[in-house]
């Protein structure tokens, strides 16, 4: 008989994986590891685990007598089949009240799918984000749990501690909600993510290109960024980045090749805020953006063949570098304002009670997008829980209405030099849209009224379908419905 | 015993399905109408079909019994379970070889299904696409059939009669493909005229908000552009649009309620070009800008609290409505681009043989989308039927490059304007991203090897992945993989 000596068993060695372990043991937790390739569980303990309380297991049997009851089990594993394949292998070694934790990039549906069905075999499930990376993930992540609500007790504990702290000490872990909330809330974070990347990889370019700064220039800016409103985890390394020379002394980002993949979670917010009807624009670019990168040998071709300008900036640099770094802090604006947007759509949409406060303040530390920046999104939604959107709090509309000359200064000079900024410039376009009382969508139901009968409605009787015979011709017979 | 005289079965008699039947009896064939709610019938018979050859039926069983073999039944019911309703009542009085169409605005995947399972009970299923709307559909729509080839000799004959012509005479319908080949080009298409329709409400509020101009003034505009290279049908009806006046002599177009739905094809194609990787920023854009729209309240709020520019235009008004023409033209171009971009990667991922030639010649007429242009594209795959990218054809190389300069000028005029240009400057960042050999995409894939070990591969050796330790803390372990 196995002693049960684990107070949680954690699923899945990569990085991820072994970090989180290293961090629970630091703060007092007995771990039990386990890999299905079971070598990587001997090698785990004889080196990065070699002298902590960390214990392995060579089956999942074994892992599960040596977890305390109610066990608790992480995977970290990768999204997608794993996940269903090691929860069906748990089941027979777990009991009513055990909580299975999936701490993956799982898609938020699968989430919602995994704890109704567990929830029916009396098992806990939480689909839970891990942010931060290889260092989070070792020192202090952000952690997005939700799922069955009976399993929060339990593992608020555990996760509280190993989590990031914000400045102010809180931990950067709270509850988000039930079914697929967690996962549903990491996926607009990693999609925020993207957004965020873009719109630094853009300013870049313009650096780079439009103004023929050197990549020592460049971190310095960054370094000054990093101390004022753009303070942020991203804009750090982006500085430390600029800075990495290669052994022969030349910057080495200037070799990486420029071609990302999008495959994941980025995807799957842009899918899912089509699905939604909310305009997050800036995400939907971010994405198109790394398809484009992606496309590198059309890139290429296309270089000999697509006409540019001659335009080239002549500006006061310095100013335009102050104007930059307004452009890139209200665009970052506009992409937190429509990831809110969309997760209060999904919360309504699944009845979540999402505490959007709380969402900021797990974000503030520990994960990639944490900044500064996330501590004033918590005050504006502490400040008012009912903010209709994050533009609207009296901190943003301010700081929005004072970059918004030189967010246009920067756009346009980016269209004059040719240089691409799809991310900074639909953000503008969304701030613009959102600003006009009247869209021109008139013309366009009129539109679709002549060559389809769609009917439109009257900006002074809405509710009401109306359809005009434009031409004089044809029938009428309206088509907002097709009946059968 | 019923006698078989109808040369083919057409359910659902809202106007689409009306029109076709009118259309096919001008052209010679004795079409038998059904609808589920009979009285339909019995009123279309006795008033718009009345002196026609068309038949009418009150069951499924009686259509069916009506119709010459193989049969032909064609569906233009709303898509969904409605068709798979339809499918089954079909079936038990259908005979092996008989033939279903199904008209409406299905979702490829669904036709890729109903294809795989008729096929297996011997019934031959077609998924076609009907575009021209109201008028399209009585006088010759644009048809874009897909599915059994087996069915094709069969259907041909009628639908190359009823459909439009070209100015060449060559009939807008061919076969696509198999499959859902017909009903995804009908999904392309659909985006593609959310494009077409966006862009030209981005160049009518310009011209409306930033220009001052009058509904007449700016009918006139679009009656000049109509007899250039932006001859058109949409260009068209919006010039009859803006002319059109209420009964108080003010244009009608003013007094619509500017909201626009989104919950259909448009939003298929965003998402389905998010699914496979390629940047259709246009219709993106595009659906994102009617989510936008119907966000109404929302937007009166933010009209109160957002800041916009004082900026005035104050240049020369007629070369810049040239320049505006310029720019919608060479957007509609990179628009055209990225869906014949995403219908070359569906091809490829579903082995469809697709020709694009003759994809370009069926939206050459009939459809909303018909324009001069269309011959354009038809000519440039005619040309080069491997073409990798339309913009790399020379007409469209050579417009852009003409256009490229006016439509910088625009953009950059409206940003300092505060006027939303979203599917007009997505068109240009897309142009000038894939103008560039080198995207900034560099910095993240450093960006994502720094803070997950993502790992990143170097311009001189792609294919090799390589992480570095940036900081020079944390580990050596790489993330590409989960690998439990």
């Amino acid at each position: 008989m196995v002693e049960a000596v684990a107070d949680i068993g954690l699923i899945g060695l990569a990085v991820m994986g072994q970090n989180l372990i290293l961090n629970m043991d630091d703060h007092g937790y007995t771990v039990c590891a386990y890999n299905r390739t079971t070598s990587k569980v001997d090698d785990f303990l004889a080196n990065e685990a070699k002298g902590t309380k960390i214990v392995g297991a060579h089956s999942v049997e074994e892992l599960c007598s040596k977890l305390i009851r109610p066990r608790k089990v992480m995977l970290l594993v990768k999204a997608g089949a794993a996940v269903d394949a090691f929860i069906d292998q748990l089941l027979p070694f777990l009991e009513e009240g055990d909580i299975i934790i999936d701490g993956g990039n799982s898609h938020f549906p699968d989430s919602i799918r995994r704890a109704k069905d567990l929830e029916a075999k009396g098992i806990l499930f939480v689909g839970s984000g891990v942010s931060g990376g290889e260092e989070g993930a070792r020192y202090g992540p952000s952690i997005m749990p939700g799922g069955n609500p009976k399993a929060w007790p339990h593992i608020k504990g555990i996760f509280q501690d190993i989590t990031a702290k914000a400045p102010d000490g809180a931990p950067c872990c709270e509850w988000v909600g039930e079914s697929g909330a967690g996962h549903y809330v990491k996926m607009v974070h990693n999609g925020i993510e993207y957004g965020d990347m873009q719109l630094i990889c853009e300013v870049y370019q313009i650096m780079k290109e439009g103004l023929g700064m050197s990549h020592d220039e460049m971190a310095a800016i960054f370094e000054e960024w990093n101390n004022g409103e753009l303070d942020s985890f991203l804009i750090e390394i982006t500085r430390d980045i600029l800075k990495y020379k290669d052994t022969d002394g030349s910057p080495l980002v200037e070799k990486i090749l420029d071609t990302a993949g999008q495959k994941g979670t980025g995807k799957w917010t842009g899918i899912d805020s089509l699905d939604r009807g909310i305009p997050v624009t800036l995400i939907g670019e971010a994405v198109y953006a790394r398809c484009l990168s992606s496309l590198k040998g059309e890139r290429v071709r296309a270089s000999k063949i697509l006409t540019g300008p001659t335009y080239k900036f002549e500006g006061d640099k310095a100013k335009f570098i102050a104007e930059l770094g307004k452009a890139l802090y209200a665009s970052k604006i506009v992409s937190y304002a429509q990831g809110f947007m969309l997760m209060r759509q999904a919360g309504a949409d699944y009845n979540w009670n999402l505490n959007f406060a709380g969402i900021a303040l797990m974000w503030r530390g520990g994960c990639i997008i944490r900044s500064a920046f996330l501590g004033k999104i918590k005050d504006a939604y502490t400040n008012n829980p009912e903010l209709e959107n994050l533009l609207f709090d009296p901190f943003f509309q301010q700081a929005t209405a004072e970059a918004q000359t030189s967010w246009r200064t920067v756009i346009a000079q980016a269209v004059q030099m040719g240089i691409p900024t799809p991310a900074l410039s639909t953000a503008l376009n969304f701030y613009d849209g959102l600003r006009h009382e009247i869209l021109p969508a008139n013309l366009l139901q009129a539109q679709r009224d002549y060559f389809g009968a769609h009917t439109y409605e009257l900006l002074d009787a809405p509710g009401k379908h109306v359809h005009t015979n434009w031409t004089g011709k044809g029938g009428n017979v309206s088509a907002s419905t097709y009946d059968a």
